[in-house]
């Protein structure tokens, strides 16, 4: 093998330093500033998650509450984002209402002092990315444009309150803030990359989010969990998963949802939104079995293929036993990984240097250039 | 060293193989798809290298004519486009501009079949830019809502046209055309690499050009040649700037427009736009003496430091004797590089594989999570 295929999509390069995150380190398999991520799913809630991300340390309980409520107070969309939502059509794919509103806010609320104004920046796009795809979401699917503050004190509970037009129930919320605990960050993947990227030319906060809600948008990266329960979706019972799988195994299709680059032995993210998707199946029959469905795939994947779920899987049943459209899941992954690309972006500014690799040429020597008139009609 | 500060922002190391391009290799500075810069920025217009990065080889006379047709027939602005341009407030960053139009034209046009539309998709962003640029420009400046199309058939020409209400002169379409090709295309660079990373996880063209206009906004990468003309316009003469610089330098202030990551003794497009710069001064002395300036520190640069202009330095004044507005320098640059990023995309797509690399954690070690209520009030 050369140099480039050992080095091809940068598998197993160091591309730099972070004291942001750990993934897949031995006996400790994905950490947040240090702390466990089953510690901060049990024990904490998103927003204090964010706070450790976005600001470097835990909150106090009187610093979480005043960043909750400053969170709160910044749901409200310009008019001008309001007006580029209503543009966008029905049919698109609502990562790029994302990537749009985040573009559009860049305008209006620029970011012309990245020391002084980073943070609030960052703040003002988590508390307002559930405005700007509620907005659109019901402009589009009922021509109302919905009032996009609420009372709700945490960022899941105002999402799913937008979404349903009614308070959500604690469990709705527990699982919510669990499940953008879990999304909020992982080391150097391919969108948190593309943020630092971005950010190393030194442009703006917009920009690195812009262009990272792109890279989180492809079918290889966020969009997972979508591809997942279009998959669940398609079987009627565990019995039809387990065959439908085995002849999708024998054709050699991607099975989305499992595996992973860096994990080798299992997603330490799994156990804890599987135990929430079964929570939330309850005794309700039709949810029963898509979670049977699930674990049958689980299993199947085991077996034939030494294969584990990694965190996407069991999202696609959590979300959807929340009343969430399938193509909203990943818009809820921005709303989570914003924290982590912010943290990226901001590590990446306090020491920067332009990131630029090289290639390795393949291509045609060097040729004689024939003027247009000697190159035939 | 640790093997992270080699490989800190990626220098030196390959993360792929390219096809298209050669920066810095000994004896031939920089060819595009084997052809050398020197013979395309002499013998061709943009369009035909525009063609040879979308479509492999350089066009025939009839490939070519029906190329620039269909080009022309690409220019104009749906509806929401235009909509969406008119919310960006009138000190929006042009290229903020640019990162809107194309992520608001990717939810009405969209990429949902990437083999059948992507060349498509590259020709009408290539088409539309100048467009979205200048309807923007002109709604802000004068609040006119501009008609997009001319019946130029050069793309330089085009803006050319937009920009000043008028039919531009022979010399200055040529020296559109000229920049256009020395901007075109320039190996794994940060927002080339930018659009390498979010195209592997499968995302859309958009998307990925979205974020390399996000990579390319910084002063780091595409914003040089603004920076430059802020310079040189500060001085008032060769003797001012020679003083001016060298107090700088004592600063150790960065000067913009010099130096390079790859090329070690010079820029090869250099020689071409300062040739350019020094035939659009003509006899008009305004202009002969900001060309002297920017001589004398080409000069100073050299003799103090080692250093040569790159690309940027005098593209600077033949912007500006062009009468371009020296905030829409970088967004040229998009124009002409989404001819590169485009082939990238292409490249990319036909040999994919997920761009995530690893990062060395300098962090925290594991620590215990205290619960909210104890951490103090």
């Amino acid at each position: 093998m050369s140099k480039t295929e050992n080095t091809a999509g940068l598998a197993g390069v160091t591309a730099g330093k972070t004291a942001i995150c750990t993934v897949g380190k031995k006996g400790v398999g994905l950490t947040y500033r240090g702390y466990l991520i089953e510690d901060l799913a049990a024990k904490a809630e998103f927003e204090e998650v964010a706070y450790l991300m976005l600001y470097g340390e835990l909150p106090t309980q009187s610093q979480l509450s005043d960043y909750k409520k400053r969170l709160a107070g910044m749901r409200g969309l310009p008019d001008g984002v309001k007006t580029a939502l209503e543009v966008l059509p029905r049919d698109t794919h609502p990562m790029d209402v994302m990537r749009t509103g985040a573009s559009v806010l860049g305008t209006i609320e620029q970011e012309n002092d990245a020391e002084k104004q980073q943070n609030d920046v960052a703040d003002r796009l988590l508390a307002s990315f559930p405005s700007m795809l509620m907005y659109w979401y019901h402009f589009v699917e009922s021509g109302k444009r919905i009032d996009v503050d609420t009372d709700d004190d945490k960022i899941g509970a105002h999402f799913l309150h937008l979404l349903h037009g009614e308070k959500p129930s604690e469990d709705a919320i527990k699982c919510m803030s669990t499940s953008l605990i879990l999304y909020a960050e992982h080391e150097f993947n391919a969108s948190t990359f593309t943020s630092r990227v971005i950010t190393a030319t030194l442009s703006d906060f917009y920009s690195a989010v812009t262009g990272a809600i792109g890279a989180l948008r492809g079918p290889l990266h966020g969009g997972a969990n979508e591809k997942a329960m279009e998959l669940i979706q398609t079987f009627k019972d565990p019995d039809d998963a387990e065959a439908g799988l085995k002849k999708m195994l024998e054709n050699k299709e991607k099975i989305m949802g499992f595996g992973h680059r860096v994990y080798k032995k299992e997603d330490p993210r799994n156990g804890i939104i599987k135990e929430w998707s079964k929570r939330l199946a309850g005794d309700d029959p039709y949810k029963q079995n898509l979670y049977a469905i699930s674990e049958r795939l689980e299993q199947v994947m085991l077996d034939e293929k030494g294969m584990f779920p990694n965190a996407d899987f069991y999202h696609a049943t959590a979300y959807h036993f929340l009343g969430i459209p399938t193509q909203l899941f990943t818009p809820i992954f921005v709303i989570s990984r914003l924290t982590g690309w912010g943290a990226h972006i901001f590590e990446q500014r306090a020491d920067n240097r332009l990131i630029r690799p090289n290639a390795e040429y393949v291509g045609p020597e060097v040729r004689d250039f024939r003027p247009i008139d000697q190159r035939g009609a």
